[in-house]
């Protein structure tokens, strides 16, 4: 089966179809979503990761030792815990010492024809869910764990920096899901347009970086999702004493930062990353939110390498491949 | 009137009077204590600040326009905001922009005969509370706005990083009013060993920082309170991932910082200050803790820089000036 592999570079090659063990299912990728953590990987922001990459996917299962699974649409949460440690029996994965991630972490991911999951990982898509709003139920997932590490309330003043694929869908979950006042800074004016476009309500406030530089505005909720170093200094410059800055991006750089700054003005600093799909999946049912507009392109497995050049351009989203 | 004065260097120098305006109390300073603020301006820590140091002390009132206060036994809240802005009405004038602080900020402190505080400022001592006890009021203060900075519960495992005088009274607090599972850290056995000898409870465990270094021990919350940069790293590294970390520690200098780390392991950093004087002085009447025992010595305003002198060597806890 074809696989965009990575052993310190990237290569489409052949490889041995999956055998899928006890309490794993056998999933037939259909499509799947290149990520920013796709690319820190392609660059060894993970030292030492060798196997298939991708995490983000929808496929239909083709073999499973519970028969109920073969032939539903699926898609599957990444963390594969040990299964006996406290944040495991907690539902808590992603913090399991032991875990697997797939496509990150000692596990093949999802940009191959065939990808094995453990059948605890699987969600199953509703009908009402077409195969490209379902490609953003990872990202989405992501996106709502904000509303779940802090409260967000309507009449918050809320700063979202970055306008990258995560940063735009925090932006729509909070217009749809909290309603607040919101401004969102970027570098790239196509994209800010992307969400304007879209926007069925009249509350966010969109601003080119350099238009901001000067600015001295505060805000009671700054969210930083630049994917750069560059945004903590951003955000601790304009939140308001006593506010919250929720950390999203991952870069592995270290920062200078000064500790005291956050103790006078008493700022909460809240890291958070993955979340639940059965919210995320919950969101679209609810909602009825379509984040297609932010697929750039898509490109067949065969041309994987092109796509991971094609999605590095700054104009760029989402691009998918389509198997 | 006596005074220590600050203006790049100490001097003990004789000074006006000062002149009580309208909404004003002035106030007899009987006793003051020197904390780890006052080092840090003599330092350097606060640029520009001319005028007379110190902010923890007690007095008697001696003139004001509301007669019900002259002769009082008060202590006053340090920070005396616009009275106009949003943190101002809320009771938070800690976050005025145009705050003064006594002692620290464009307002002549406590280390002198008299001193001057707004009304609003003063907090009379109950008969209950003895003059070096109510020196701790605070300090005391600060403690307690951990517990409202974050919720900790009983069965919650609790690391304070730090030996100094606020991490002590921390110690305290948490003992007396949460009784949740504590270890403190630092560099001082002479200091650890007072926490041990007035320990009701035998849930606090007292380690030197050396025996600690090679631990991976983690903790829920992490209370970083050793006053210097090297408190972070300790922190970040004792933490269970969705753990909480609580800053006290104000120290002016940048550190190295991973946000990734933070973001991975959703990570919540919390910047804490001072608090209310009303909760500390409800806590020493409830607790009936006793801190005179973090006294380690005691010297007349005339001597007051060799008490500054004698309040930096490591063993030495609290340094009180007595007039």
């Amino acid at each position: 089966m074809l696989s965009l592999y990575f052993d310190g570079a990237l290569s489409v090659k052949n490889m041995e179809k999956p055998i899928v063990c006890e309490n794993e299912a056998l999933i037939k990728v259909k499509m799947a979503g290149i990520c920013g953590t796709d690319h820190g990987i392609a660059k060894g922001y993970i030292p030492n990761y060798k196997g298939v990459l991708g995490h983000e996917f929808i496929g239909d299962v083709t073999d499973c030792c519970i028969p109920m699974w073969v032939g539903r649409r699926v898609t599957a949460e990444i963390n594969i815990g040990c299964g006996h440690c406290e944040f495991c029996k907690a539902g808590l994965q992603k913090h399991c010492v032991e875990r697997n991630v797939l496509g990150i972490r000692n596990k093949n991911g999802v940009f191959s024809e065939y990808v094995t999951v453990p059948i605890e990982n699987i969600v199953e898509i509703p009908e009402e869910i077409s195969d490209r709003e379902a490609i953003f139920i990872e990202p989405l997932a992501a996106a709502l764990e904000v509303l779940k590490s802090v409260s967000i309330a309507t009449n918050d003043k809320v700063l979202i920096v970055g306008d990258g694929r995560l940063a735009l869908i925090i932006a729509k979950v909070l217009i749809r899901a909290v309603g607040c006042k919101l401004t969102i800074v970027g570098k790239h004016s196509e994209k800010l347009a992307l969400l304007k476009k879209t926007n069925e309500v009249s509350t966010i406030n969109t601003l080119l970086l350099d238009d901001f530089s000067n600015s001295f505005d505060k805000f009671n909720v700054v969210i930083e999702a630049t994917g750069n170093p560059q945004g903590l200094a951003l955000a601790l410059k304009h939140v308001y004493p006593r506010g919250t800055i929720i950390l999203k991006s991952t870069y592995g750089q270290s920062v200078y930062f000064e500790p005291s700054f956050v103790v006078v003005n008493e700022i909460r600093i809240v890291g958070s990353r993955c979340g639940s799909f059965i919210s995320a999946i919950d969101f679209l049912k609810k909602y009825k939110t379509d984040f297609t507009y932010l697929i750039s392109a898509e490109f067949a497995l065969c041309d994987a390498i092109k796509a991971f050049e094609y999605s590095l351009r700054p104009d760029v989203i989402k691009v998918l491949l389509v198997f």
